[in-house]
C-alpha cells in the first residue's frame, strides 16, 4: 500500500553511511508549520543522548518542525560525549535545511556504546533540502530500519464533521533487541490542529495501550521513543470532545497495526501470540498474568513448535504474581477451551488443533475469575533463529 | 564420588514403568525410626496432588518414617482423582514394606495432567521391601531423573564437639521445564537429631539461599519439592546454636551443591552464570537486578555466543524495576570492569575476554551504588539445544 502523506508535511531520507550498507540510513521529516509536538519515551534508566535532549526539548517547548532519525549507531551510553553530539547533529541538520536546531526532534537506532559518526551526519546533510518531499513514507520507514526485516507504516484518513484528517505513522524495531539495536522508534504525522497538552496526553495513553502491550523478548531499550508532529495544515481543528475521541481512536488503530507488526517482524519470529487476559481482580493483576505467560520461554518455545502446551500457560500462571482461585481459571487456545477446573479438556485437543496452531496469529484467552481485570499483550515466539541472531550477532 | 548414605536409613528403587524406559522409575528411602521431617514446596498457585498430600502431613505431624518419588507422571493438574491416586500410591508403599501410610511423604514428576499409572506403581511394589537397603545415593538420584542428563547428590561428614553427623541429599531438574517435566525434586537424609521446628525452619532458610537462586528458564513447576529428614541414628544431638549453625552451613552447602547441578544441567545449557549484585538500596532491588538479567534472553544468548556483551546487562538493569543512579552502575565480567560511568571501557575486553568466556564458570559481577543491597544468582544460558528441547518434546 502507499499511504498518503498529511499536508504540509515534506519527507526526505539520505545515505550517510553510518552502516556499512549503502542503503538510505537518515530520515528527516518537516512540518511547513509549527506543530504541535508530543514524544513517549523508553522507561530505562539508561536514557540514550538523543532520547535526553527530545524529553530537555519538549520540557521547553511542546511545539516542533521536524524530527530527523538515523540509523546504524544508537548514541545510547556514549555520556556527555554523546549529548555534545546529538546536539551538534541537529546544528548541521537544521543548517542544512534552514531551521533552528530547537525545532528539531532527534531519534537515533543502532549500536549502543559508540559514538556517532559526525563525518556520516556531514554526508547525510549534503541535499537534503533538495531532497524534501521526495520520500513516501515507505521510503522514510526503510531509512530507519536496523535489522526489521520489512519497512513498517500505516496511516488513516479520519472523517470528521469538519472534514478529513491524515494520520500517518512509521516504526522500527525487530525486537526489544536492545544494545546492539536500540529498538523501537515511531513516528506520527498528523495535518490537523491539537492542543498541545490534548496531543500529549493522547499518546500516553495510546502508546500504554498499543506499543507498551506489544513484547517480543522483554527487553525494553535505552532509545525507545515515539513522536507525533500535528500542524494543522488540513485547516482542520480538533477540539471537542467528539473530535479527540476519533483521532484519538484513530491513533490507536494506527499504533495497533505498527505495534502489530513490530511483533510480526520479531527477530527470528514466526508467530503473533495474542494473549487476552480477563476476570482479573484488577487490570494490573491481569498484566501480571499476561506478561508472565508471554515472556515464558516455555510457552514461546512451545508456540514455536506449534504445541497446545496449556501445562506451560498454566504453570506461568501460577507462578505470575496474580491473584486468583486456580479452580476458576480457564485457558482458551484459538478459541478453543483446554484447560478449566484444573484439569486438561478431555476432547482431543491436540488434534483440533494441529491446523489452527499451523497459522501465524495465535489467540490466546486466559479468565482468571469474574474480576474486572482484564489486559492484552502481542508477544512472538521463540525460535532458533532468535537464538542464532542474538548469539552470533557480534560474531 | 560415591557419598555415604547417614545411618538409619535404606534407600530402593524399582522399575515400575511409569515411563517407557526400562530404567528405575521409582525410589524409597525409609528411616529406621521416626525421623524429624522438614518440607518446602512451590509458590505455584497450581499445586501438584504430591505436593499438597505432603504439606497436609506435615502439617498434622512433624515426623515421618519415608519418602517415595515416582517419576515419568508428575500427578499434577489431575483433580480430586489425582488426590485418591497419591494416597492410594502411599497405602501400597506402607503396606508393601510395613509402614503406616501417614509415615511416608510423597513426590511425584513426570509429564503435567495424565493421571498416576496405579498399575505400574503396583508393578513398582513388589520385591520393593527385599530392595531396601541395597540402592546407594547414586542409583536413588538416577531414579528420580526426568530429562536430566547426570544423577545429582551430594553429601558431607559434619564433625561436631560431640562427633560425626552425616547429611546427603538429592536432586533431580533440568530446568524449570514445567509441565512435561515438573520440574525440581531434592531430599536431604541426616542422621542427627534435630528439633522438628528448628530442622523446618531451618530448610526454609537455607531453600531460600540456594535453590531458590537458580534459574534455568524462570519457570517454577507445579512439583517443585524439597523434604528433609532428620532421624537421630547417630545418637548424636543438634540443638544448642553453634552446632545448629554448624548444621545450617553444612546444609547450605549441600544444597548449594546441588543447586548448582540443577543449573549447570540445566536444559540446552553450556554456561552458568554467577550473577552477583551488590551497592543496591536494599536485597530485594539487588534480586530484582539480577533475575533482571538472569531472565533477560539477550543475556542469555549472549552468553551462549561468548559474547561480553554489557550493553545487555546494563539495559536489562535499567529496566529491572531497581532504583539506582546510572552514573553508578559498574558491570564486570570473569573479573574485568567492562562498563562504569554509563560507558563501556575503552581498554580491549573483547580481546581479553576472549579465553574467560570459553569457561562454562561465567562471573558477573554487578553493582549498583554503594548501599547495603545484595543478592546472587545462579543462571544458565540460552541455546539453540533449549530451544529444540521444548519446541520439539511432545513431537
Amino acid at each position: 500500500m502507499r499511504t498518503v502523506i498529511p499536508q504540509g508535511f515534506r519527507l526526505a531520507v539520505s545515505t550517510a553511511g553510518f552502516k556499512r550498507s549503502d542503503r538510505p540510513d537518515l530520515a528527516l521529516a518537516v512540518s511547513d508549520a509549527p506543530a504541535a509536538a508530543a514524544g513517549v519515551f523508553t522507561s530505562n534508566l539508561f536514557r540514550a543522548a538523543p532520547v535526553q535532549v527530545g524529553q530537555e526539548m519538549l520540557r521547553e517547548s511542546k511545539s516542533a518542525r521536524a524530527v530527523v532519525i538515523n540509523t546504524g549507531q544508537a548514541n545510547a551510553c556514549t555520556g556527555q560525549q554523546g549529548l555534545a553530539d546529538c546536539r551538534r547533529a541537529r546544528e548541521l541538520t537544521a543548517a542544512a535545511v534552514g531551521l533552528r536546531p530547537e525545532d528539531i526532534l532527534p531519534a537515533s537506532t543502532g549500536v549502543i556504546g559508540v559514538r556517532l559518526n559526525m563525518e556520516a551526519w556531514g554526508r547525510g546533510m549534503s541535499g537534503l533540502d533538495d531532497a524534501l518531499g521526495k520520500a513516501g513514507l515507505e521510503e522514510f520507514a526503510a531509512a530507519i530500519m536496523t535489522t526489521d526485516a520489512f519497512p513498517k507504516y500505516a496511516g488513516e484518513v479520519l472523517e470528521i464533521p469538519d472534514g478529513k484528517v491524515v494520520l500517518a505513522g512509521v516504526a522500527k524495531g525487530a525486537g526489544m533487541i536492545c544494545p546492539n539495536m536500540a529498538t523501537m522508534l515511531s513516528l506520527v504525522l498528523c495535518d490537523a490542529a491539537v492542543d498541545p497538552a490534548v496531543w500529549q496526553a493522547m499518546f500516553a495513553r495510546v502508546a500504554d495501550a498499543t506499543f507498551n502491550r506489544a513484547t517480543v523478548d522483554g527487553d525494553t531499550s535505552t532509545n525507545d521513543t515515539l513522536y507525533g508532529l500535528a500542524n494543522g495544515a488540513s485547516g482542520i481543528r480538533v477540539d471537542n470532545p467528539a473530535d479527540c475521541g476519533r483521532l484519538e481512536a484513530a491513533l490507536t488503530r494506527i499504533l495497533s497495526d505498527l505495534a502489530y507488526k513490530l511483533v510480526q517482524d520479531g527477530e527470528g519470529a514466526t508467530k503473533v501470540m495474542r494473549i487476552r487476559v480477563t476476570g482479573a481482580r484488577h487490570d494490573k493483576d491481569a498484566e501480571l498474568a499476561a506478561r508472565a505467560v508471554g515472556h515464558s520461554q516455555l510457552v514461546k518455545t512451545a508456540m514455536y513448535g506449534k504445541d497446545a502446551n496449556w501445562g506451560r500457560i498454566v504453570c506461568a500462571l501460577g507462578r505470575s504474581g496474580a491473584v486468583f482461585e486456580p479452580e476458576r481459571a480457564r485457558v482458551s487456545v484459538c478459541g478453543l477451551e483446554i484447560f478449566s477446573h484444573e484439569q486438561p479438556a478431555s476432547r482431543d485437543y491436540d488434534a483440533l488443533l494441529r491446523e489452527p496452531l499451523q497459522k501465524r496469529d495465535i489467540e490466546l484467552d486466559i479468565s482468571l475469575g469474574d474480576g474486572p481485570g482484564r489486559y492484552i499483550l502481542l508477544a512472538s515466539d521463540l525460535t532458533h533463529e532468535y537464538v542464532t541472531i542474538n548469539a552470533d550477532y557480534r560474531s
